[in-house]
């Protein structure tokens, strides 16, 4: 695991610098909206998205110059929904990545605003992306677009999700609610990266398939960690999802029965990754990434 | 004028069939979601962007069709700016083009998302414009993005307009608000149109030229009938900019003054456009258009 711990150490430096090259200054007027940017894209996120753009990217051999900006773009489409979630009108939540929200710390409108910025910023850095062809960096936007928006992308799983509270959702919506608000965005990084080092079709197939796995196995850890583990731990508010009764997998099978179902996911995940004919260690080493939370 | 009132009537039927094609209909889960973007999509709006689009384009040589989906994106970004605009956390308007505002109809949450929604929906539908070769789709996405985001964007604009609220701004700061806030995206889409129609850069300079001119214009004009019209006549609450103390002209200038401004600022546009070796009645009829809303 040396190798892989250089690697998410790699990502995190390669995409906080493309975020900060991306990013205007906090001192660059208007300040309040560039400081509250940058107040949630540095606030110490996993990077865990660009770790799938530059993951995927590698195994299909492109190299981190041509990544970083894409992998940058994603988070910054996850940092956005991170503050328009964090919204008292939305989640209510004043904790995030162990500081204060957003908007606890910049005030609601501020926050409305960086968060519709982020988007913006990430879309005109694919496009801006002198790294990559017109044709591959129309087809990212696409991507991005598709996995972000609606019908099939997060924020339609962002609604669906708030239109599930306070009832009890089947699993099969539990795992369409997932598979959008989260399984969209870490799938189309996968697919963004194979696609910028040029991958064929089927590998692209392959990739989308992992990636799907690999994004439903990171919600059930997450939906573990939420009972499991403490505020401080966590940086953002322990037992909220179960508590407001939200499409959870434990509220659902039970602790136990969620602990296997996230095996059993990881077990796909790494199966799909034996239709591809390439070194795919690193692929494989995040699989066991996400299952490290739990263990 | 028969002509230009057959332009707008043309440019509000190809841009509400592009909208209506473009965006998932309100029977699509999640339904809350689809039906708060059409509620405000489908307000009522002038179209007026869309028509900066299509009167660049066909001044240029495009035809109706390349400019159709590029029209509707910049109506997408312009919509989804009035639905947060409105939320209680920034301007707390409850009236919108004459209906109940997206919040008031679908609540805050289904709010936040469908402006969200509809940006993504925006780029999502340059990046996938068959119409468009990928080099124009690229440029028109970096092109929107630009003019919608910050530091020289809309959103950034909306920072510097709340953060002047309840102060006296000078009338530098307010033609610094209005050109980010409003014109951006008004001179991105004139921008927009000659790009697709493949006009040369110097034209494209004169346009932004011209477009900066009716951009503000049409602010000018929008300050004075928030002073003088009633909010049944608006579709939206009258003298409230002027009775929050925010950026506008009549604020600063008076209204007598205000009004010889926006003549002034007139006949620059029409100046602007005398750059241009083509047929320009469509673009110096939009002037004639802005103008006649104040007189």
């Amino acid at each position: 695991m040396i190798a892989l711990q250089q690697f998410i150490a790699d990502v995190r430096r390669e995409t906080d610098a493309a975020l900060d090259r991306l990013i205007p200054t906090s001192q660059t007027e208007p300040t309040r909206l560039h400081s509250a940017i940058r107040w949630s894209v540095f606030a110490g996120g996993k990077r865990f998205r660009p770790a799938i753009v530059f993951a995927s990217g590698l195994t299909f051999g492109a190299n981190w110059n041509a990544l970083a900006t894409a992998a940058a773009a994603f988070e910054m489409v996850h940092t956005y929904s991170l503050v328009h979630d964090d919204l008292p009108a939305m989640d209510d939540d004043d904790l995030r990545r162990g500081k204060a929200a957003c908007h606890i710390e910049f005030g609601e409108a501020a926050a409305i605003l960086a968060g519709d910025c982020l988007q913006t910023l990430a879309f005109e850095a694919i496009s801006s992306d002198s790294n990559l062809s017109a044709e591959t960096r129309t087809r990212i936007v696409s991507i991005l677009a598709a996995a972000s928006g609606t019908p099939n992308g997060m924020v339609a799983g962002q609604q669906m999700d708030l239109d599930a509270e306070g009832r009890r959702p089947t699993i099969k919506e539990i795992e369409s609610i997932h598979a959008q608000k989260t399984g969209a965005l870490i799938t189309a990084a996968a697919a963004a990266g194979a696609v910028i080092a040029g991958a064929h079709e089927a590998d692209l197939a392959a990739v989308r398939k992992y990636a799907e796995k690999l994004g439903l196995l990171f919600q059930i850890t997450d939906d573990i960690l939420d009972v499991t583990e403490t505020t401080a731990t966590l940086g953002k508010t322990a037992g909220k999802d179960y508590a407001a009764e939200k499409a959870t997998y434990p509220g659902y099978l039970g602790l136990e029965e969620t602990r296997a179902r996230a095996g059993a996911v990881a077990e796909e995940a790494r199966e799909a990754l034996s239709a591809l004919e390439r070194d795919t260690d690193l692929l494989l080493d995040l699989v066991g990434l996400i299952r490290s939370r739990i263990t």
